[in-house]
């Protein structure tokens, strides 16, 4: 459990003691729940500081908060809130624990949970999906802060698919891939994620069932399970997914396919011109709803890759999405969704009700963005660094793991390394000691329908001292633990990926 | 079915024929979907002008579709797309329309889809809950996007909760109202009915009741509706919530309470601080947990109403949540949630999963915007402002409607006017009748668990001459339409509200 942060202070003008306000100001935060049960309170000394008080005044109230049972003194590891007995005489308590259980929605697992908490600290970071801070283009940003803040005179709602200006920008660069849109097919949200989500409780039939790529982007797994479907994954060639080894789906269920065709997340796998010529005729010849979720689109190193599927697809069955997350600014939370006119309709209505819409100022400023000549320059240069990054990620992976520690293919765009880890090594064991040692990649299992020995390592974010930094940590973690002739881990106990 | 838009136009340079050209360009759009079934063409004069084409060319190119069925002419009401039996030869379809009728949210009422679309075109608006574009402080915004534009070093995703930068000025403001909270206990989302629907997913048991007063704030009943609770309303005096006549929950269905204590929309009562005790009071010995929702908070006209809920609340058994859309900007599309750390937790990680939190760039201006020491000023002179339109407001309704067509009762607050209309005045009509006028005002009904005899009109978004304009289109409607002596409508078909 996090540790307590207060930024409170005695009145050391008031004519109650100093340690009668702390107990009070102790005793209220633990009796409204604010404060819960196992919460940890800082050290003696830094509390001391915080307040402005004497160490003795601070104890002397800390004694008393001991001596009703509000809080506990463990020898060794400090004190923590000890319970609501007592605050249970002030007042009824509304049984949180039993509320927080209950919802439909499903919690994130512990290893995701961990990962978004160490996420905003400072740790090295070869598990985030964000591009670098370095790469963050200023000046294209310091123009548009600049020309919206003497051309705003208001930030109402906007009309309910996005602000118009903006979905013409989009139909305009959605033309450079080979999509020819209008603005009324495109909905703006808020990321792809949650294009996914208005998706999935908008238009997926009751127990459908969702065909995914295995492995594929963990957070479209989380939010189609919690739409109470049926998830099937579908094996990946290096062509792309293998939709010719799609399970039949079970009785009365509906068919629907989400695929991640370029740069599939997490491996990195492009499908093929040809691969996306036959899974739309396959998907049109059994009436199969195609999710593209093109995330990663402008994220290439040196060659443009195939069409997106929505650019080939002449029968509508295709449903896109886009996002600015990966090749600008994830932080603005904007994506786009195209899709036929009823379906942008639909979904646009259930945006109403879910959150009336994306931040009006996101939405101007990416305008503005996208509108601005330098753009162009911008993707480009972005790219390169990029490029540069996942040679420079490789090479070093190349010295420290090239002989037996694992193997991976070269990627070709996006931000990741999708690597196979030698049998020896015992990944949620190595995930846990990483951890500890502030270094943050993830495990390859959560993306994937069963058990693998894979992680994906992102290169897009750390610089590439950093970058080798944590594979440092990691090879030391690895030949510590895991050494050369010692226990198989993964032969025995879990069933590759299909891929590699 | 709105009318299709257009924005291509022919290559007059291209070897293919104009009349070809256009030909094929229909095809497409309608053999995608992108045109759906009924979709209402714009006249040939408009199309010749949008093409930059002779009409004569048009005119062949739409004979050709006529003949191959795609588009119908209908006499008198010009030319509509006629189907896909031709497209269907083209490729299989999936049936959008099956889907769309799938996904487990409900659709929005007509009467709101209607309203939605409408609110973004060019009419009188008295239905809308937003503030004045004149009221937009342009100073703050310049402000904070200069600062911004010279700071800003990257957007990429932002702490799970929120910008601490910002959960600290919010902590900060909230003192100011007497909720004592830290940072940890707040989450920021986008806008206040997203909190909403976080809870319902995150924490509702199945098939819980809730509790709310009628008529309350009708997205609300919307979210909790898709959520698949039992919505029990309670009527209200001019205190409040009448929290004693809750009827029972249905056996092993868990209450919740949801209130808007201080102004509550649609009908501008504010509880008074001895029924805020006594309900808090009745909701502790019963243990039901209370949602507080305070999103008219700061639009109060003389005097400030009493505290929240949540300020009152040492038991921890209030959720808090506000919002900036009434009195700064609803373009920013954020809220805050204030609960004990489980349930902010809880509700937090359910967020990641859905959005990945708030846009970074709404969150950093709100920040500094909120640090400004000039927002207070700001604040009042918006409620100064507010207060003058909400007496002029009631001025014009005085001179028109107080003799025999309508009673209110004056709001302390708040954006609007809670009307109830004589008996003769059959609102589903008038309603139909003043959009056909472009006039829009939201017939009671939508806000509560049976029929009523109310409308509500907002007084903030629109100014006073422009209101009483509409006030004018309306009276002339109800004379014309429902002239004193007329039918009844009201007292056989429908039960009034309890209030007033």
């Amino acid at each position: 459990m996090s540790e307590i942060q207060l930024n409170w202070q005695p009145d050391k003008t008031a004519s109650t003691p100093i340690y009668q306000q702390i107990t009070t100001y102790f005793q209220h935060a633990i009796a409204s729940g604010e404060w819960p049960m196992g919460a940890k309170l800082p050290a003696q000394r830094k509390l001391a500081a915080q307040f402005g008080v004497n160490r003795s005044t601070l104890i002397t109230a800390l004694d008393d908060l001991i001596a009703v049972g509000l809080i506990t003194s463990n020898p060794g590891s400090g004190m923590t809130v000890s319970g609501n007995h007592w605050s249970s005489l002030l007042a009824e308590h509304v049984n949180w624990s039993q509320y927080v259980k209950a919802g439909q929605f499903k919690p994130n697992t512990s290893a995701i949970q961990k990962i978004n908490q160490f996420e905003t600290d400072a740790v090295i970071r070869l598990s985030t999906g964000e591009p670098a801070p370095e790469q963050f283009p200023r000046e294209l940003f310091q123009k548009a802060l600049a020309k919206l803040g003497n051309t705003l005179t208001s930030l109402n709602y906007t009309e309910p698919a996005g602000i118009l200006a903006l979905r013409e920008q989009l139909a305009r660069h959605l033309a450079k891939v080979g999509i020819h849109t209008q603005p009324e097919n495109i909905l703006i949200t808020s990321g792809s994620l949650q294009a996914l989500q208005l998706v999935s409780v908008s238009l997926f039939p009751k127990d459908a069932t969702i065909y995914t790529e295995a492995p594929t982007y963990v957070k479209s797994l989380q939010v189609f399970q919690s739409a109470n479907t049926h998830l099937s994954g579908v094996p990946m060639d290096n062509q792309g997914m293998a939709y010719w080894q799609m399970t039949p789906p079970a009785k009365d269920s509906q068919a629907i396919m989400y695929t991640i065709p370029t740069f599939n997340n997490p491996t990195g796998i492009v499908m093929s011109a040809d691969r996306r010529q036959q899974l739309l005729t396959y998907a049109q010849e059994h009436q199969i709803p195609v999710l593209e979720d093109a995330a990663y689109q402008d994220v290439w190193f040196e060659q443009q890759p195939p069409q997106p599927l929505k650019a080939l697809d002449t029968a509508g069955n295709v449903i896109y999405f886009g996002s600015i997350s990966k090749s600008l600014a994830p932080g603005l939370r904007l994506g786009w969704t195209v899709a036929s006119k009823p379906v942008i309709d639909r979904l646009t209505d259930v945006r109403m009700q879910t959150d009336y819409g994306a931040s009006s100022l996101s939405q101007l400023v990416l305008a503005e963005i996208l509108a601005d000549p330098d753009y162009d320059n911008y993707q480009a240069h972005f790219r390169a660094v990029l490029t540069k990054k996942a040679a420079a990620a490789q090479a070093i992976l190349q010295k420290y793991w090239g002989n037996g520690i694992a193997t991976w293919q070269a990627p070709t765009g996006g931000f990741y390394l999708w690597i196979r880890l030698a049998d020896r090594i015992n990944i949620p064991k190595l995930f846990d000691l990483a951890t500890a040692q502030n270094v943050l990649f993830n495990p390859g299992n959560i993306y994937d329908f069963k058990p693998n020995q894979y992680i994906r390592l992102s290169f897009s974010y750390e610089s590439t001292a950093r970058f080798e930094r944590g594979i440092q940590i990691l090879t030391d973690l690895i030949q510590q633990n895991f050494p050369v002739g010692g226990a198989k881990h993964a032969s025995e106990r879990t069933t590759d990926s299909s891929v590699f």
